[in-house]
């Protein structure tokens, strides 16, 4: 697994950074997007992914640049591939209450035809993340029953659950994604992505040496089953290792408190959490609903994270570079280091820049 | 009067081409968008133009190549601007019907308030306008009444006048708009830009040698007003050059056959036609409602036009650069030379690239 940064400005794109973007590439090589700022899908070709193999993607919350690039990368995502495979080709869509509208009316009013069908799972917020002034917009979320696009396969609602105390969006191929909710001016949302474990390396040396040969007992012994051969009791425990630990990946939306993320996470792997400006700011940057890096470095203590990354850094913070000094996205890196060596911690912190790799390491 | 290219590419961007976005910048510096197709907001901020100085924004169709761009640059739109201005900024926005519930239902949902207002010009495309499977897509294009933007400072129709034979979209400043129907695959339109004729020079050392200071007199005589003076009678063609004749610029949406600007074209400074794809790719062209070079130019010769610009150019038609060889953008170019010159025409022509920019010269 590893994380590719497409776009880690907040507000609106530079020609240094492109607004919110961060692709989850599994070890199948398939590719989960988490937001989809304006210009994501020229960030795409720009980056070592392909775009073909998006198979899923998640938008935090409907702040324009985190989703106007939808639409565009909805309209190129099957560019260039087989129309057989096409055929059989589904993306699935999670995010607020709200996204399905989006889509169906841009794509709608744009006449974009699909050459593959969409899934939409919208995350329906609890009641008290809409903001006092929720109503002072007369939108309605929903979308008008007749308004459904030709390409839509499959439509579901995820309403919160008290008792995981968040939204269970998926548990496919070993992979589970839950939602919580996330402060913002708006409804938000944090994903925590948790693999399951991977069985254990079979010894097969100490197998054949009794005589098994590869074969089905080897699959059951791996299944942790307990089998007989020639009139023996194999027992799993003596001839599989343990299990390896699945990975745990956390990636936020904008917030300035994401402690709901607590009720999910074990040791996170990865954390990637907003940290809009710089700690003198915070008063402002809490207005406006995010983060400093001292508030996200808390966070991923807490959680007992073992990597932190930083993104969705306001444009005034220039990428890292060989030049780089006070004011440049090293004062954002520098103050969490800071705070996460006054509280002792051994969590490993970087700020991301557009393009960046980070892999995922187990355990 | 100038052009700049800010995205020539069509269908999707790529990282050496935007999609569509042209901009006017006028001799007082302000700005007129045509199209704003995704990531012009960013190519904005790499030209020479400032954001801040556009003041009306010209649809041509609701293709999202030609508008996923505008939901983003209106958020950014005033930008570092100084709010005392920014309470007397009005944006207009033309473009075809759709555009108004494409704009509230993109800032509504995103939930973006804007620091200035919005007028919006909705030109109603004509019947036959519509392909004939306009009902396949359940759309409304029209907004639901309560879904009105706070920002909207607005609303207005605009019908087709079968007397001109197109839609008058305004007259201001010495400036009228015109669009034409093209044919396409859904409705859309070109615009017609003509300037008015500027007063001519003021014989000012004549005026001085017969005793008139600066003052009154000149202001009527350069407004083509007889006066007296001392008893004597001054004609203003004895003391004021002859007027200038104001330029023509002719912008184009996508097309397969833009013949109906002929009602507007007197012998147009700029043409602006899109060219997609190489000739002998005509009938694939047209199946999807674009030129080639020869049609480009074909109509740009019959329209009188003085200089014709190609742009639209499919991704893969790379720029023109010091290796370009066949296949590249110069392909386009010199299909179009070729057929102007065996029809014997002067007519300028060139292929335009991202962040090109061409002047305007008079007459």
């Amino acid at each position: 697994m590893k994380l590719v940064f497409l776009g880690t400005a907040s507000a609106f794109p530079t020609p240094t950074r492109g607004v919110s973007c961060t692709a989850l590439q599994h070890d199948d090589g398939s590719v989960w997007l988490f937001d989809c700022g304006e210009g994501s899908q020229i960030q795409l070709q720009k980056s070592t992914l392909k775009i073909g193999k998006i198979s899923k993607i998640f938008i935090t919350h409907l702040h324009g640049d985190h989703m106007f690039g939808l639409p565009g990368l909805l309209c190129t995502l099957a560019n260039g591939q087989d129309p057989k495979m096409l055929e059989a080709k589904i993306i699935d869509i999670y995010g607020p209450h709200g996204l399905r509208k989006f889509i169906a009316t841009t794509l709608s009013l744009s006449r974009s035809p699909l050459a593959y069908r969409i899934r939409v799972f919208e995350i329906i917020p609890r009641s008290d993340q809409y903001p006092e002034n929720w109503n002072d917009w007369e939108v309605d979320h929903s979308l008008e029953e007749r308004f459904k696009l030709p390409q839509e396969q499959e439509y579901n609602k995820i309403e919160y659950c008290s008792k995981i105390k968040g939204w269970k969006l998926m548990d496919q191929n070993n992979l589970v994604v839950h939602a919580a909710a996330l402060e913002h001016r708006i409804p938000s949302f944090g994903f925590h992505i948790h693999e399951g474990e991977t069985p254990g390396q079979l010894n097969v040396a100490k197998l054949q040496e009794i005589g098994i040969k590869p074969g089905p007992l080897f699959g059951k012994l791996k299944q942790r089953k307990t089998v007989e051969f020639e009139g023996k009791t194999l027992k799993p425990e003596d001839f599989v290792g343990p299990s390896i630990p699945g990975r745990e990946v956390v990636i936020l939306g904008d917030t300035c408190n994401s402690d709901e993320l607590l009720n999910f996470t074990k040791c996170p792997d990865m954390f990637v959490h907003e940290a809009t400006m710089e700690n003198s700011l915070q008063e402002k940057c809490i207005e406006y609903g995010h983060s400093t890096p001292k508030m996200a470095a808390e966070i991923a203590i807490k959680c007992g994270a073992k990597f932190l990354v930083l993104f969705h850094l306001s444009p005034r913070y220039k990428p890292i570079d060989d030049n780089s000094e006070d004011g440049s996205a090293m004062t954002i890196l520098k103050e969490a280091q800071e705070y996460i060596s006054s509280k002792n911690s051994n969590m490993k912190v970087d700020v991301a820049h557009d393009f960046k790799e980070v892999v995922i390491i187990r355990g």
